[in-house]
C-alpha cells in the first residue's frame, strides 16, 4: 500500500490523461473551441474531484488505482472522475468571466478568457459541460444502464439550479451583504457541495451498484468535506499569497464576499474544519479499510497547506 | 385529423406548458435565477423543435397529440420536446450576451442579461443546460434505460463542440471573413443543425426504438429542414422589419456575418430552400400518412413569413 502522497500523484495524473484522453482533439475543427477546452482543463488543478471518485469506487471494493493500470480506454471510473472535472472547470471557466469574478489567474496560468476571448471562453463553459454528460452516456461508462442513467441524473441535478449552479446564484445576491452561517452553508452545500458529493457517488456508481446504507454514508462524509473545503479555502484565501496560491489572493474579502471568515476567527474556522473532518471520517469507518483513501482525503483538504 | 395551423398551435401550447411543469418553481432558493430562467424560457418563441419532437414521435407511430391530451405529469415525448428547447434557449441566452451577439431584443422582449444582468444570464444558461440533461434522466423519460442513455448521449452530443457549441466557434471565427457554401454550411450542420437532428431523433426515441432505416429517413429530413430553416432565416432577416421577427433585423449583414445572401441572391435562396423542402419531403415519404407532421412542418420552415 503506498502512501497518500504517491496514491494521490498517481491518481492526478491518471485524470490528468484521462482527460487528455477525452477532450477533443485541437486538430479537428472547430481548432480553436478545442485547443481552448484543453488549456482550461489541462495542466494543473488540485483535481480533488477526481480523487474523491477514484477513492469512493475503492471503498465500496473496486480495485485500488495503483494496481489498476490505465489501459488505452478510460474505464467506467475514469470516466465519473473525469466527468466531474469537466463540470468543476466549466464553471471556473465562467466563474472566471469578467461579468462574474472578474479574474485573470487560475492554476497559475491566465484564465481562458484572457488567453483566449471571452466569447470563446464562454463557449469553452458551455462545450466542456456538454462533453461532461457525453463522457458518462458513453457505453462505457457503467455496468448498466441502469446506474448510468442515475449517473446522469445526480450529475445533473448537482451542476444546475438546485446545485452549483444555484449556488453560484446565491453567492452573486450575497455579494456585499452579511449572511449568517445558516445562509453561508446553503451557499457552499450548493457551490461545491453539490459536486464534492456527485463525485463521491459517481465514482462508487461507477465501480458498481450502491446499497442505501453505503449511500447515506457517502453522502455524509461527502457533505462534510465539501464544507471543510470552504472554510479552508477561506482561511487559506486570507493567509496563502497570490503566487503560492496560483489564484489571485484575498479576493472574496476584497469584493465584500461573505467568507467563514467574516463570521469566526481563524482559528475558530480551522477548529471548525477539525471539527468536520471528525464528522467525515467517522461516516465512512463502516468500509473499514477500504475507506483509507477517503480518509486521507479529508485529512488532506483539512491539514493542506494551499 | 386537424389542420397543420390547429396542430402547431396544439403543439406550441403543449410545449409551454410542459416547460412550465419542468422548469423549477420560482417560489424554490435561487429565486432570482429560478424566475430568469422562466423568463427566458417562457411566453414566445416558435417553438420548432418541439414541433419536431412531436411529429417525429407520430411519425414512428406514436399516438397524434390532438389525441394525446396531457395528463398531470409530462410523457417521454413531452420531455423530449422540452430538452431540445432548454438546450435551444440556453444558446440564444448565451449569444444574446455582450461578448457574443449582443442583442437586447428577443421574441418581442428584452434578452435575459438586458432584464436581469450580465452574470444571470450566464448562470441561467448555464442552469437550462443542465436541465435538460435532467429531464431526460427523469424515470418517465424513456420505456428502457437502454435508450435513455442513447438519448442523453445523442443530445450530450448535438449541444456540444462537436455539435451546436461547435458551430457557435465555426460562427464567431467567420465573423468579417468571406465563407463559401461548404464553410457556410459546415457552420449551420453544427450551429442550428445538430440540436434539430437531435429534436427529431430524441422525438421518435421517446416513443420506442428506432431501427436504423427509419433512424437514416429522420436524419436525412432533418438534415435537409435544418438547411432550410437557415436559408430562409437569412433570407427573412433581410426581408423583415424588427418588430416583425421579434429580434433585431438585419444584424447578421451588419456584423459582416456570412449569410446565404452574400453567397446568392434571395430569389437563388428561396429556390434552394424549395430544393431542400423536396428533399425532406422524398426523405420521410417510407412513413406515409404518419408523416404528416412533419411534412407540414418543412412546408411551414420554408414558406413561412417570419
Amino acid at each position: 500500500m503506498t502512501d497518500f502522497a504517491a496514491w494521490s500523484r498517481a491518481s492526478q495524473a491518471r485524470a490528468e490523461n484521462v482527460l487528455a484522453a477525452l477532450l477533443p482533439d485541437p486538430a479537428i475543427a472547430p481548432e480553436k473551441l478545442h485547443a481552448a477546452m484543453r488549456y482550461a482543463s489541462l495542466g494543473g488543478g488540485k483535481r480533488v474531484r477526481p480523487m474523491l471518485a477514484y477513492a469512493a469506487a475503492e471503498a465500496v471494493g473496486g480495485e485500488t488505482l495503483e494496481n489498476n493500470v490505465a489501459g488505452s480506454k478510460p474505464t467506467a471510473i475514469d470516466r465519473a472522475a473525469a466527468a466531474v472535472e469537466l463540470i468543476h472547470v466549466y464553471s471556473l471557466t465562467h466563474d472566471d468571466l469578467p461579468c462574474m469574478d472578474d479574474d485573470d489567474l487560475r492554476r497559475g496560468k491566465p484564465t481562458c478568457h484572457v488567453a483566449y476571448d471571452e466569447a470563446t471562453a464562454l463557449l469553452v463553459g458551455d462545450a466542456l459541460q456538454s462533453l461532461a454528460f457525453e463522457v458518462i452516456a458513453h457505453p462505457d461508462a457503467a455496468s448498466t444502464s441502469d446506474t448510468q442513467v442515475e449517473m446522469l441524473r445526480l450529475l445533473a441535478r448537482a451542476a444546475g439550479s438546485r446545485g452549483m449552479a444555484g449556488g453560484q446564484a446565491v453567492d452573486l445576491a450575497a455579494t456585499g451583504r452579511a449572511l449568517d452561517l445558516a445562509e453561508l452553508e446553503f451557499m457552499h452545500i450548493h457551490k461545491t457541495g453539490a459536486l464534492i458529493q456527485a463525485a463521491v457517488l459517481l465514482g462508487a456508481l461507477a465501480h458498481g451498484t450502491l446499497d442505501s446504507d453505503a449511500r447515506t454514508h457517502l453522502e455524509r462524509y461527502a457533505r462534510c468535506i465539501g464544507l471543510a473545503f470552504q472554510v479552508m479555502d477561506d482561511v487559506l484565501d486570507a493567509e496563502t499569497d497570490t503566487a503560492t496560491l496560483g489564484k489571485t489572493a484575498g479576493k472574496d474579502a476584497a469584493q465584500g464576499k461573505a467568507t467563514y471568515l467574516t463570521l469566526m476567527s481563524v482559528k475558530e474556522a480551522r477548529a471548525y474544519a477539525h471539527e468536520l473532518l471528525d464528522d467525515a471520517l467517522a461516516a465512512i469507518q463502516p468500509f473499514g479499510e477500504r475507506g483509507l483513501r477517503l480518509a486521507e482525503i479529508a485529512r488532506f483538504i483539512v491539514e493542506r497547506g494551499y
